[in-house]
């Protein structure tokens, strides 16, 4: 199944580039549903363009579903496990099950979630924000890549109609559970010596856009003092941003910026960046942005800048279902539980489906970046943990 | 004339981005061939790609030409002044000698120098460098711009060939003198209450370009002791940029900057910025220069980053011909003196030919910017004063 995945998306880097609604990601929707016909699971994509692959077709009246899954875009130049580990586990686990003649009472469906990293248009786990409705549609649908190309007009290239997008009560209903297998995003494991673990929980976290507005002008001939330089307040906003997140115990980066008109020897005109802020509470998270936003602010004003500050995401903390979190690592045979500072479709799910996370150790830590490793019989470790996990969620 | 340069290589922002090479290039080129062509001038291409209209052709023997001229090219989203108004006072000018009935002693000639801003190519004035042998042919033929593309494929698509490259010693021993009209890039004139000055010299200044170089890395999990992210460096080299400057008495600026992934969510690997730095001696630009890169080397190592620093290009200050100046200076009627930071095709010259240089006054004093202007009384007096100056200047 990995050799069919390896070559889609793949940039020159090394790693991937698997943004949402590209031909990257079509190649990976069709994957998705050759890797569910092959295995006579329904496939489908429902109106957020979200897949869903079932076994057993959930009906009125039927048990709430066991859903497994995650997501199979990446960020630019991402690794190769994040996402795409958690649907494949998912199509593998079903494969022992029927191997094992296991026969389950519950419908179990394995789940690829729409653009889940938000590389594209900035808003993460845009497909399961809409199922949930969490992300109002009129909202996701106006999203702007970077050439402009509204998210409406790029799912309607594949397929998804816009008109549609929206709340999924129905497909809501018929989840039991679900249960999001990924590849760790740390070192956790690693330092514990275990293949793997359950989630605790989520730090809340967000997004924010900082747009500092200025005057283009000569480099060589404007004075300083007749400057208008975004370049600069955005510099100590970024500093800002390194000491406001050690203060606060959390993270915070700047990973994405856009220098306008970007002449060498031109004084910029606009600069805009992207601040990604995370902390242990959402208190805490406040805090921090408070400072970044306080100090960009302070900055722009000493230089004649003007700065506008838009939050694009924000997600609330999560504490995972401890009831289904316990069946998980029970099944498991026992397993440690992790915090995480990343954002996952099963931490959107979990405000309105019991929801839990196992994590598969990944040796380096590295993450979103082709450094991002999992050893093949750590993989393996979690087919048959997430089998096991499946087999005794949907025996009843 | 202006009507027909109007439309070419607007950017949607009220600007021009009009780069070397590039097919907005090559319509400023038919350009120049197209007036020369009305007029009954010898239009040519040099071996550099550099433009000439001759009146009056030089061979072996006449004595030295009077050239005028500027560049075509823009910085991206530049005014519509900077380069063609000297280009366009020069076709003015020999038609107003001509309805004078002006029968000049000396061939005089419209120079339009290839790619004066160095916007795609990042080395400003390649073209009339290559002609004075101060940029190695090689050296230009393998710069890349921003999509890999090589100046060298870029100069082939466009009919020059790149074999040719490098000084053009039969060009300039036909040269006389070169007196360079361009809209003044501040508020000298403005201050002064008057519509043209000579200019006295150039600022020594250069480009220089710094590569962080870190780990890419998850924005939410990886924890900030164990970040090696560029973007911290790059944030601190901005702010000793600008104090540096302060100190020197000179002008630093960084316009440019490209970050790799560039994801929201992804610590980023790579941060490559480019430092345009100026300065009233060659002393105090290289005080200004160690400040920046000793500020950015320290800031690199306390984030455990690589830094590579090299010099794009450095130009020498530039005293121009007092003598030369002095004609020109009296032809005009008088006109005070003012020194530039700005490079100018005519301080590359200058190394080789007597040059001089007309500025005509911009209100706003902006530059590099849509909001360049120039009154269009004030361009007519250009005209006429450019025209009194090749008359003299081509007397005898």
């Amino acid at each position: 199944m990995w050799a069919a995945l390896a070559p889609i998306g793949a940039s020159a880097g090394g790693g991937y580039d698997r943004f949402a609604w590209t031909p990257a990601d079509r190649e990976l929707r069709s994957w998705f549903r050759r890797e569910a016909g092959r295995r006579g699971l329904d496939a489908g994509q429902d109106r957020n363009g979200n897949l869903w692959a079932w076994w057993g077709r959930p009906g009125p009246g039927s048990p709430g579903a066991v859903v497994t899954g995650s997501h199979l875009d990446s960020v630019p130049g991402g690794g190769a496990f994040d996402g795409p580990l958690g649907v494949v586990s998912g199509f593998l686990a079903i494969d022992c099950l029927r191997e094992k003649g296991v026969r389950p009472a519950r419908p179990v469906a394995v789940a690829a979630f729409a653009d889940e990293e938000g590389a594209r248009f900035g808003v993460a786990c845009a497909g399961s924000r809409l199922l949930t409705g969490a992300l109002a549609p009129d909202v996701a649908a106006s999203l702007r890549d970077a050439d402009g190309v509204s998210m409406a007009a790029a799912m309607a290239g594949c397929g998804v109609d816009p008109a549609g997008l929206g709340p999924g009560e129905e497909t809501l209903a018929r989840i039991g559970c679900f249960v999001e297998l990924h590849i760790e995003q740390g070192r956790g494991l690693a330092d514990l010596g275990a293949p793997l673990a359950v989630a605790s929980g989520i730090w809340p976290h967000g997004r924010w856009r900082l747009t500092f507005r200025g005057e283009p002008n000569h480099a060589g001939t404007t004075p300083l003092a007749g400057r208008h330089d975004p370049m600069l307040p955005f510099a100590a906003a970024v500093l800002a941003a390194r000491r406001a997140a050690g203060r606060a115990g959390g993270h915070a980066t700047v990973g994405r910026v856009s220098v306008q008109p970007g002449g060498v020897n031109t004084v910029p005109g606009l600069v805009e960046a992207w601040l990604d802020a995370r902390a242990p509470s959402s208190r805490a998270l406040g805090a921090l942005v408070t400072e970044v936003t306080g100090a960009a602010r302070h900055a722009a004003g000493e230089h004649g800048v003007e700065l506008r500050v838009s939050q694009e995401s924000r997600s609330p903390g999560v504490t995972f279902s401890q009831a289904l979190t316990g069946r998980v690592a029970a099944a498991l045979g026992g397993a440690p539980a992790l915090a995480t500072a990343a954002g996952h479709d099963a931490g959107i799910l979990a405000a309105r489906v019991p929801a839990a996370m196992i994590f598969v150790r990944n040796p380096t830590g590295a993450s979103h970046c082709p450094a991002e490793r999992a050893a093949e019989q750590d993989c393996l470790a979690g087919v048959r943990g997430l089998a096991a996990v499946l087999e005794e969620l949907a025996a009843r």
